[in-house]
């Protein structure tokens, strides 16, 4: 392994984990998590309608918002107040729904609504794999409280809503290395990053590999996606025993 | 005392606080202040030069922005995405920096800017009073960091740049009763809601009485006073006691 | 009295004042209210429904705007077309919207709205306390015109309707000493700016006392408010005079 | 005559119009232009540089603005606080801008810009046209002060600056009558409209005839044209008493 | 004729125009319009419902929009993604719209809106006259369209809905010239530019006159009018020919 | 193969494609790119500096924005003039810019910006890889224009500049079968979704495969890849064969 990535940590394992589950006295579908210094807080709300779109059709929707506090970074980042929501944000939000809707029922969710807010604390690389991750276990929680209501109408069966898990890791190759999990250092020293979220069933939801300025082959390709593989096991295990214990 | 405002807590005593410094591990200068159940993270950030048009005075800037997650409410707040921050946000991101700013000495600062962002995770009533109150640990962080700052030309003296330290508290008048520290459930129930800015030492900052609907009058005004003074003097203490130990 | 306050007019006494009711002969509610140099057009403009948020309450609704022309001031003044209206903007019309819902039963209105409009010609100082004297005159017109209307169902009383006037004025502290009613050469002076509203009848609506940079005392309090109240005893009578004879 | 256009004033003379210069206090270059019920408030205001597009051509410029108060119409007008000018607002303040830049000599003018604002604040009619008309006359206040300073390098010119005057009227085809300066009812019931520029002299500067959902022949073309010309000459009178007197 | 005009074409000639109707196999109702180097791409798109602020009337709307692609231009023209539409591109589209409405019946068109996209390929003087001749031919062939659907209720006539034809021609004094048609160069030489919108029997919709920092007078108007009918009548011919054969 | 896939095209060859270099004759670098049915101009405009936060670093830039036509698609696609870009055209957008980039030696190019436009006239799916495709030629023949200058310092070398070639193609998974190039009915049709991005010398730049409400497996990932790179070496040889003959 080269200077760029020589760290404590090894190539093929994920930085340490923290989960507190209900952090917010006013949600218990609230939660922050912790990935390295990375830390998101990602609440989900329920809505008991869905957008205009979608109503009379007997489905539900979920979606989510991403943001990182101005104080997340050093320097300071400037507030998204000019009415256009950056390019990146937009992409990153856009991605978090559609990787929690991969593995919701829709129709077993019934016209309601989940939004899952993600809002970093503290970036250091990783925030959107971070959000995935979280924002499942905020999914998750919101969906279990819907299922204790016991006037719902119809009723929601979370087994049904929830048809797998999800979870997200990043990979990159740095000059000779493919490593896993990069955090703000590493993901500056990479030529190509990839993020993979993957199902806790082992299925494919989204890939996203891109190389800025440069490209990358079909062995670095094989060893990406070998890294990433290793990375969602993990991360499926310590979601599945949060939600165990909740 | 009326059945609005019957609970444990007395009328004249503020709710119990929490601080910590530095939560962040990117940034000393952050602070999560809990008020109750509100919880606000307020971040100082310095900036080594000033707006353009506060260029060439040889002063400095403190100013500050406000925002509330959308998890911080049930039901969740919309996001100030719109390109329009509405008009509560912009009041009170105005009044917490008037008054941090009535309390430094900007010249002292030198052409230096430090934005104080004040973002609530939740809010249970009062995020005005205890942004400003933990904001302005969060700005004496950060003016003790620049102080540590061997080189800088002119040197930042602390007890220069800050000539008094400030807090803030709500009172209200709810039927016959004032009642200081209004949290949310007191606040809907408030008829004249005040907010009491002051510094340290005991002079006014800014005084806010609203009476949405309602009026008062010269003896509960003098009341409120005589309560917003003794909430301020509590949140002083609790202060110095932070400052000194950091 | 220092040389900053060292005018024609004593320290107690308010500008003159003209009143011109129906200045616009399309709308009986309109009153060009100059205070010394300070030109605003307070325009009332009645619909006969409410904003969604309010429909069905069988309440009514008073709200206001304020703007400055671009003439209004020398240098000019750009503007608001940016799709943000500025901090003070709406710091003032919610100001005004608050001052004037204070005195009105909006249940006597019916589901009806008055838009008061403050539109200011030539501003010299105190162009929003201008705003609030005689913005009741045009809403109090207003008022008027709906109870003639015989047809109107359920109809309009207007003695139920205003259950009080409201005038304002600004105070202040410059150096040593307290003044009323500042123009914009004692306003650039002023370390203290105070701005009291308050009912015909003599009870606050609202105290909004600011030191940007400055503080003050006990004292300096008392002063500003007396000096506010006597202030407001003379804009009633002036306020009583005009709408006797319209 | 058919009934449409059947009132006291004959369909070949104007409106009353009343012009009251130096309205303002603060400045000088300010006019209120009255023609029937329509009123609008003119003001020019000097700045010493030119937009950045234009610097540094040894030119000056001249622009426009147009708004309509809240209150100026019956039911009243939304404020455009969007952020978006409205199509008819944009276009009215081009023509404006174009009209007075026509008979501008802008190099004579120097490296200084003026904004010519036209406020309107009551409509009933014809404010394009009022605008333009008293607009002239704020110009030409303006530039008659800039003359006047005497230490300004180089010196104004006021007879090299502007080169003629300027006045507009509008003209339309009711029915079969061709008529001169509509007023709000006579433009309801117009087929077509024709907006006509002139200078003092007798010459065009711009000419808009528009027939929404009709259409116009060479008869009528050369009777609008020729009611246009008596609508200018007895304004360009008008304001050659204005300038004289003051 | 001097060099500002000494080009092969005579100054009484329009450039070469083509067209080519269907140019999108998706909609007939689109036309790739050139003239000269000019290229417009004009589309109409039906909607079965009219705007909100028109329902209920019977009547339908027709409507256009106009842009200039950024490659359009040398150098490139930025894309109007501000949330302004400049000045310029609303008045050119509220132009079109106005002057297709000038011969459309909408009560024969019913309650539907057709919205004619001018979306300009290339740019050569002269784009939006081309909008509306070409944007005729677009609006025509989507009212045949209309009209051959069988099921419609009621039917549409196009011969009811289209009550003349519509074209537009621009002419210009470029020093003591009057020119027809005026490309990029001819355009940037003009000191007056006029555009011409006529019926193909002969009557005008609109007429836009302007000098920018010029005038002319009665016998230079009596020229362009005179060079606007020849175009007009030219353009008139190329649009039967194409309507004939469709 | 199921019904539906079931058309004339075999599943793993690509749409006809149509390219028309030099397409308006004021840019050479303008290409008419037609796949299928879908057809996008792409012209790329030269600037002779870079974005003020690229200054000085002895670098170029290329970047591209992306646009469908309001007559594009039918229904008839709203134009982006909201001032906020909606989501699916950043990301495209994002993603051709980042695509061309990763080719371009942006050293070798020196201190010049190079805009893609596409500007899609007719879609029929695929549009951002046709973008791409297309975009790159347009690119290259910027390139090419930029070389044949003699006196630019310093000289642009065309084969430095382009380190090598860029086509796109999707691909995706309908019901059990893995299929080449989706058309707007394939697409609709499809669970999975890739965009396969590679450089001419068979390297991926960008892989972006996303389930919508589904997942995939190893196995189908493989196939996905598999028919991406025929679809690549098709694109390349027909890119090669035009610029060989420009």
């Amino acid at each position: 392994m080269n200077s760029a990535t020589d760290s404590a940590r090894p190539h093929d394992q994920i930085r340490p984990v923290e989960i507190e589950c209900g952090y917010l006295e006013s949600n218990p579908a609230s939660v922050l998590y912790k990935s390295g210094k990375t830390i998101v807080l990602c609440t989900a709300s329920v809505e008991t309608n869905v957008p205009p779109w979608m109503e009379g059709r007997g489905k539900g929707w979920v979606t989510a918002e991403y943001n990182m506090l101005p104080g997340s970074t050093s320097p300071r980042k400037r507030r998204d107040r000019s009415g256009k929501v950056d390019g990146r944000t937009t992409e990153i939000q856009r991605l978090i729904g559609r990787s929690l809707r991969a593995i919701v029922d829709l129709h077993a969710l019934g016209e309601r609504s989940i939004t899952v807010d993600c809002d970093v604390l503290q970036a250091d690389g990783g925030t959107r794999t971070a959000s995935i991750t979280g924002g499942y276990i905020a999914l998750s929680l919101a969906v279990s409280q819907l299922a204790a209501i016991p006037e719902l109408d119809p009723p929601v069966d979370p087994t049904a809503v929830l048809r797998d898990s999800v979870a997200a890791i990043s990979v990159g190759v740095i000059g000779e290395d493919v490593v896993l999990d990069l955090d703000y250092r590493l993901d500056s020293a990479a030529d190509v990053d990839m993020n993979v979220i993957m199902t806790g069933s082992g299925r494919f939801i989204e890939l996203q590999g891109t190389g800025e300025e440069a490209t990358f082959d079909d062995v670095q390709l094989a060893e990406l996606l070998r890294l990433g593989k290793i990375g969602i096991a993990e991360l499926t295990k310590l979601q599945k025993a949060q939600l165990v214990t909740v």
